[in-house]
């Protein structure tokens, strides 16, 4: 038997057809388009779906069922899409209407809810119970599980731990505060420092950097301090430091077993996952009594939300 | 038949005796003794016990149980205090301890989370699923309840929201940060912001009342600014934006359907809690699509913590 899971994103939508192993036999993309009918929507998915089961010559009965992972507020129980600002979808009946094409069971969920749980069944999180989740990209992703459960809330919109202030009367964020975490701990945030750095040193290694391959990106401050630059050094270690304040926030808050990290700046990997690791461990609440947590790598990448589209089944 | 429930706090520890109603039926208290043998404790909680039934004519066969709230890290699980710093107690294992005594389920948990599910079963809180409970007193506490479940965490010790930053390389905390949320939104930290004040403007109606009362208390500031005094109000102010911040992080990251406030700040009462209120509803994420949380005082005060020791036995 067969299970199906979507991964909604903003530009693209990824699907996977699942056997009961929770591998992947088969794969299929559509681009998301904004501002579409939901109708229109999701006809196009049930044709990316019947796509991937003709491929392994199955068909809709071998279906056990179909999971949705979508940006945006979802009420996981009603099956609808309250409101999403990337998909500009708002009170969308989302499973009435794939209900239409396809007669098994459909479950949804947020997707930075859906990416932890599938790292929890299937990656980095296996064994774990309690867990912290985030994601170092455009902004900063935050899912969390607590005792094995996700951590939904009234508008089942996922814990939106970026928007957290960590610095009072600080930059300016798109939520409408000052000082969240995401305006200096995301990868966008970074490349801000990284740029403002560039323009104050320009005879450092990191602006020969970004001259040479004429953009900044989230990996520029850690190139060049690999390469040894005093600026580039200084630039990851204030960042490192946004990001670690955050983290040890949700830590407390949650004492967790395990942080995974995730997002573009993720792609660090050990060197970064130490270097916050030692953060959380001199920090996070406790003393000398304090459990240690582990910081890790999320493994899966931007296979996690289709993992949790699967893993929706078997929270059963 | 009968519950008993033991609060034990840093200075006394408080017992009630319950009916299957949840009403209490008897009270006792005893003084707690930091740094003593916990087995001589444990024989004074069961004289407290046996007290309290005596004088309702009672045995202990008409118990059904004995809840326990204990400041610190607890493995509620294993029925042992892992940690506690008020009462100097590390690895020690209560529940058999007190099973040497009484022959009934013994259950025992944090302070700040038996509190939230005091509120939860008996006070403010009922018929809520999503509830975030905040102290507002010699620190701040935290107690969160998602999905009607208590965020424990793997070390037990319930949610240190308290310990979270709010302001980077800000006032130093006890616990080794620097700019959490406690520094500032405090009612200690409300002591030390009208302190400043008062210093600052000897000739304000604030510098008066602390004069004539001859100490400066969390009341202190909020007196000023009701008798009109712009220095009052301005330290007032300053201080719900501080408690504000911090509440909006939790209210972002766990999406509540209700927001308790409790310790001696909260006797300020409605007033207090509208102006909180405005606060939460303009700066938690959503944007117009966001869900109202309801901003309310915790109505049980000191007894939140054994109405949650009753509330252990409803949780099966």
């Amino acid at each position: 038997m067969y299970y199906i899971g979507l991964d909604v994103g903003g530009m693209s939508t990824k699907g996977a057809l699942f056997n009961k192993k929770g591998e992947i036999l088969e794969r299929g993309t559509l681009k998301t388009i904004a501002d579409q009918d939901y109708k229109v929507f999701v006809n196009r998915l049930k044709d990316l779906c019947l796509d991937m089961l003709q491929k392994q010559k199955l068909i809709e009965k071998d279906l056990l069922g179909i999971g949705m992972a979508i940006p945006g507020s979802i009420d996981t129980k009603k099956g609808i899409i309250t409101y999403s600002n990337n998909i500009k979808f708002k009170n969308v009946p989302i499973v009435k209407e794939m209900q239409k094409y396809f007669n098994v069971p459909i479950k949804i969920g947020n997707d930075a809810n859906l990416a932890v749980l599938g790292e929890m069944y299937f990656g980095s999180a296996k064994n774990y119970n309690d867990i912290v989740f985030i994601t170092l990209g455009t902004g900063i992703g935050t899912g969390i599980i607590s005792d094995k459960k996700l951590i939904l809330g009234k508008a089942g919109a996922g814990a939106e731990g970026g928007h957290s202030v960590i610095r009072l009367n600080g930059e300016p964020c798109t939520c409408g505060r000052k000082g969240c975490w995401e305006s200096y701990g995301s990868a966008t945030a970074l490349i801000k420092q990284t740029k403002v750095a560039v323009d104050k040193y320009p005879n450092s290694i990191l602006a020969d950097i970004a001259k040479k391959e004429g953009t900044i990106n989230g990996k520029t401050a850690f190139d060049a301090e690999r390469l040894g630059d005093a600026v580039g050094k200084k630039v990851v270690k204030k960042y490192l430091r946004y990001v670690g304040e955050g983290l040890v926030n949700l830590v407390n808050i949650f004492r967790p077993e395990i942080v995974l990290i995730g997002g573009g700046i993720s792609n660090e990997g050990d060197a970064l996952m130490k270097r916050i690791q030692r953060f959380v461990n001199r920090y996070s609440y406790g003393g000398e009594n304090k459990t240690k947590v582990l910081v890790k790598k999320a493994e899966l990448k931007n296979d996690a939300g289709i993992y949790g589209c699967l893993a929706l089944f078997l929270e059963d």
